[in-house]
């Protein structure tokens, strides 16, 4: 697998990307995902899971809002993982994650996933480099069982720069109607910015085969982030081609 | 994996075990189990999954009645898969399966499993061999996966000759106590023995790893069987060595 290295990837749009018209193309995307969900909705035959990924801050939920937005929700649906609860760690790490993977017909989206459990705990200290490859390896043939299942598997790393982060930190600080995701914690999290890193530079060379890669998107903006996961989405959903059922 | 030929393989106990001997053995066996299950629950670590596999009649039932009983019922399970529904259909053929694995400090028995997913769909034609084999590797992996997670895998077939099988399907036929285990089905499936002797097989050469391995079980006496799996699922307890936590 071709490894990545985030330093050297994008974190802003290309040049030649204007706000502008990038916003109405997304608006025209959506109105396409519309269209194409519901045709895998009643076609009933595939699925789409959409993944995704990033440090804290990375605009995670905005992003959700800006695309899906509209959609029917009977055919989309959002899972949030949390901390793991006492039953979850009782099991294997993908016990709680293979519960939330799309019934066929169905788009889900995984906001974070059983990638933070090669990432927080590895840069915690919680299971060593030998429990992360073993980890991979069970990821790696998780993900092939569903796509041999019927579902497309589309992982989404949102690039951030340290610069943009920062800010956003110190708005969730300030401003009233971001203070409710300030956590103390936040700060000691910066400070792990790049042990972060590196963990996931190792998921990227470890789960990234030709059939499952990872798409990091430049993501400093949220409207060119949008509109590269709205378009990847598209794009996807184009390729399994969903036709409604002839009566 | 080292090939199995079920017809090589005895239905019956060798001659030096003698019943009544055996089912003061068996009666041993359960006491050690019953400290043994108490151990593994109060120390939280571990977790046991007994697979039991076998063609109709081979006495899966009964083979779960005299072995677990008397066992607390709080820390063992026991899960039938039967034909799977809609939803199940949706997903992936694990997708169920794993919701069902055992938490830390559980034994859990599953009456039939994800080896039917490779069996009574290969030997209909529902499924080709290819998928099979696909099948086989994700088999293999998820098993992987709940062993790195502290699991014990024991996988049993509960191996009957035909003849005794075929008395056995007389005996649901006639006895009243019995006939509401008869389907008409059953004799269908009987002509389709050879069929399944040939994908058993295939699991066996496939899904047989030295760290999971099957354990084909002479299953013609059910003294002999219930023995078997017993002393099996004992040993396996006795080498994860549950202790108490001290207070």
């Amino acid at each position: 697998m071709p490894a990545l290295y985030l330093k050297k990837l994008p974190t802003r749009a290309p040049e030649n990307h204007h706000k502008n018209t990038t916003l109405r193309e997304l608006k025209k995307l959506r109105q396409e995902l519309i269209d194409l969900q519901d045709r895998l909705y009643a076609e009933n035959k595939h699925s789409v899971l959409v993944i995704l990924q990033g440090m804290d801050a990375s605009g995670k939920d905005g992003l959700i809002r800006r695309v899906f937005s509209g959609i029917n929700p009977q055919g989309v649906q959002v899972h949030s993982f949390k901390e793991p609860t006492e039953l979850e760690l009782a099991h294997d790490f993908l016990w709680r994650v293979h519960q939330q993977v799309p019934a066929r017909g169905m788009v889900q989206v995984f906001n974070r996933s059983h990638y933070e459990d090669v990432l927080i705990t590895r840069v915690n200290g919680l299971i060593t480099t030998e429990e992360a490859r073993r980890r991979f390896t069970a990821i790696n043939a998780f993900e092939k069982l569903l796509q041999q299942a019927g579902t497309t598997v589309l992982k989404f790393y949102l690039h951030v720069s340290e610069e943009e982060q920062r800010e956003r930190l110190e708005e969730r600080r300030t401003d009233p109607a971001k203070q409710w995701k300030y956590e103390a914690a936040d700060d000691h999290k910066a400070s792990q910015w790049p042990a972060y890193k590196e963990v996931y530079e190792d998921v990227f060379a470890h789960c990234n085969p030709a059939a499952c890669p990872w798409h990091i998107v430049p993501a400093d903006q949220n409207w060119y982030k949008a509109y590269v996961v709205a378009r990847t989405l598209r794009d996807a959903l184009v390729k399994l081609d969903p036709q409604y059922p002839e009566k």
